[in-house]
């Protein structure tokens, strides 16, 4: 525990100084960030292909190795990204709300960097700088653990990163990386809550779990997205084939992409058809359950009776599951048993239908005659997503960078008192 | 497990009903429950009696007891609260921010209810009936554990909760109860992540440190609170007194108190003295660093060594820990290893130093030329309280209506894709 609570009291000390700085000083370090990148990239590079020749030898998947790579090009994109940070405006010291007490206080609700955050993820070593970067515009120290496999790769883009921290004025304990691969360190991470503020895990259900029974500090929990589409009877049917593709064929890796649609009864013998013409050029695999299953078949689809625990994953590739219902209710029932509060949308022409929708699907993101593709802090405006919320609490969907700033209530007065 | 898991459900159930709710429907049950309460004021009272015995009987302190007694007039003030509720604005259904994107996605994020909130608390009865209502007047459900000392009380007092919810057309679920005193269904309670979207307790430093190391729901942690002081040498020392006198003295119980008086050393042999004088109608007991415990001493106080432990505590009673530093960082550095990010204050005629206070201090409120006292929902016009948070996330500081929302990404298009 030693060494984590080292690297805990350094990060809150760096947070100390952090939340002292004006959003020049955060810019301009970012800014040799950037420029440290592209000095330090054949360093980067061999580190990077160390990492690769491990996974190589470990025989990780093609997808895997894919994630971990690092090429002249994607490290110029990294650089490139901490630039757009920059131009992003930094939400520490937006005045929230306030007024002045009839006693004379002056209180407003100013918002502040959270303090330390940490961040358990997997594979992509851009997380690394992303995270970093996102944290320091905030003003939040941040302790990294990356997996094992990039364990090469992020110590030295750690390393370019404190240089540049150093180069600023800045303090490098701002940005420190666990990169001992010993797995009992994510569980100490999990307990550090004397120091530690927030906990952004990124990784799949499993990681999301640990984090949820093990954790003493706040998580953001997120990422899983189980997401439904539910065709109400009086769906214009052309128009929603198109929502539906896009929503399922996209970008089926996605975390917002549809995993079930839900069709009701009365329109399913003659919507499913469509949709089966429709996906066809996309090689859509169905997964239905009998009412469909039969529909689906004789529309000549390749089709196959839906495990219940089917219900409860992401596919990540072109597979659909199909399940008829008889109405909005339990359509809303369906999702509330099976989804990920992600993103779910209904098709429909009732405004009534949809506000009731709206209301009662419990869900980050909740949409009308739209594909669920949208949710992302990029297409919400967000100018950069550190990752997405499926919680309540806190932050929920797309986080930006306002969803790394908790608020504090300032008040100040002429000696006043109660 | 299963009885939890039962009333789990049957929250859920209600949240899904109640997300549904105009204002008025939700006024309307409130105003049934305040007229309810006033109907069965014999029948509460009665059962109050039974717990009043019952502590007597296991020889409960008199203040404990006081805090579990309803009479007559506190019946009235508990109905007229819920009728002050029904006067506060509903967040539910504000929009916080939104618009339209490139692709005529039309984006807003709307404040929704939480869906279901569970409360652990102690001695007082008062709280089943202001929590219930705050829950039910932004849509949430609520599962409420109260004290064994209370059981009778909050038995009749959720009857008639749930009757009044039965007449006014909501689901008599909405608002539930955990009555039977066996603790370990708190542990359950802690771990019914699958029902239950946040816990608030409400209770010491050892209740809120049970929830962090079992819950698996998020939880506000909150509620203690030591405070302090810095009198930085340029403050202005005879109206410093004041603030002072009424940070410690005013009502030395509640977590807004001042308990450590951190004085510059430059200012502390004049400083101290003055204080002796002006508290001594108070009856205000010293627990001082060497330094001062000499000044204090010479002064005539009742002064004795501080012991660290007393530095990490709430007093509850005209006790002022003095401790003397140096300088602004050393005040702040204090702060940060003693404090509980409660409430902070800085007395001080700079600016700067006034500046450097509030971004390093890490406190839900963060006073300057002010008494801590003010740290309250009803004087920063939230209008309620429900807790007051020291945490980061979500709420910090008083958590008035807005605190029980969370908020969704609503999306709606004409059949758009990304």
């Amino acid at each position: 525990m030693t060494a984590l609570i080292t690297l805990g009291k350094q990060a809150k000390q760096a947070a100390f100084a952090l939340a002292q700085l004006s959003e020049k000083q955060k810019n301009n370090a970012l800014m040799i960030i950037a420029e440290q990148l592209e000095t330090h990239a054949p360093a980067i590079l061999a580190a990077n292909a160390k990492d690769i020749q491990a996974a190589e030898q470990q025989g990780l998947s093609a997808a895997l190795i894919d994630r971990l790579l690092l090429t002249q090009e994607r490290l110029q994109a990294i650089a490139d990204d901490v630039r757009h940070i920059v131009s992003l405006a930094d939400p520490v010291g937006k005045i929230i709300d306030g007024g002045t007490l009839d006693s004379g206080l002056k209180v407003e609700r100013v918002r502040v960097p959270l303090g330390v955050i940490g961040t358990i993820y997997e594979a992509r070593p851009n997380v690394t700088i992303d995270v970093a970067a996102l944290c320091l515009k905030t003003g939040n120290a941040v302790i990294l653990r990356g997996g094992k496999e990039t364990c090469h790769s992020n110590r030295i883009l750690v390393e370019v990163v404190q240089q540049a921290l150093e180069r600023s004025g800045l303090p490098k304990f701002a940005v420190q990386a666990i990169t001992d691969p010993d797995r009992e360190l994510v569980m100490q991470l999990l307990k550090l809550d004397r120091y530690v503020d927030m906990i952004i895990p990124r990784g799949g259900a499993k990681l999301h779990e640990l984090c949820k029974q093990h954790s003493t500090i706040p998580i953001i929990i997120g990422g899983v997205g189980v997401c439904h589409t539910f065709v109400e009877q009086s769906a214009d049917q052309e128009r929603a084939l198109s929502v539906i593709a896009n929503a399922k064929t996209q970008r089926p890796s996605t975390c917002n992409t549809l995993e079930t649609l839900l069709v009701q009864a009365s329109i399913a013998p003659t919507f499913l058809p469509k949709l089966v013409d429709y996906l066809k050029p996309k090689n859509v695999k169905y997964h239905a359950d009998s009412t469909a299953l039969s529909i689906l078949q004789s529309a000549g689809a390749d089709a196959s009776p839906v495990r219940e625990e089917e219900l409860r994953q992401e596919w990540g590739s072109p597979d659909l599951n199909v399940v008829i219902v008889e109405n909005i209710e339990q359509a809303i029932a369906h999702i509330a048993e099976y989804g990920t509060q992600h993103s779910e949308a209904i098709l429909t022409e009732s405004p009534r239908l949809a506000q009731q929708f709206i209301n009662q699907t419990d869900a980050a993101a909740v949409y009308v005659n739209a594909s669920t593709r949208f949710t992302d802090g990029g297409q919400f405006g967000l100018g950069a997503e550190v990752a997405v919320s499926t919680q309540k609490l806190h932050a929920r969907g797309p986080m930006g960078l306002e969803a790394l700033t908790s608020y504090k209530w300032v008040c100040s007065g002429d000696y006043v008192s109660r």
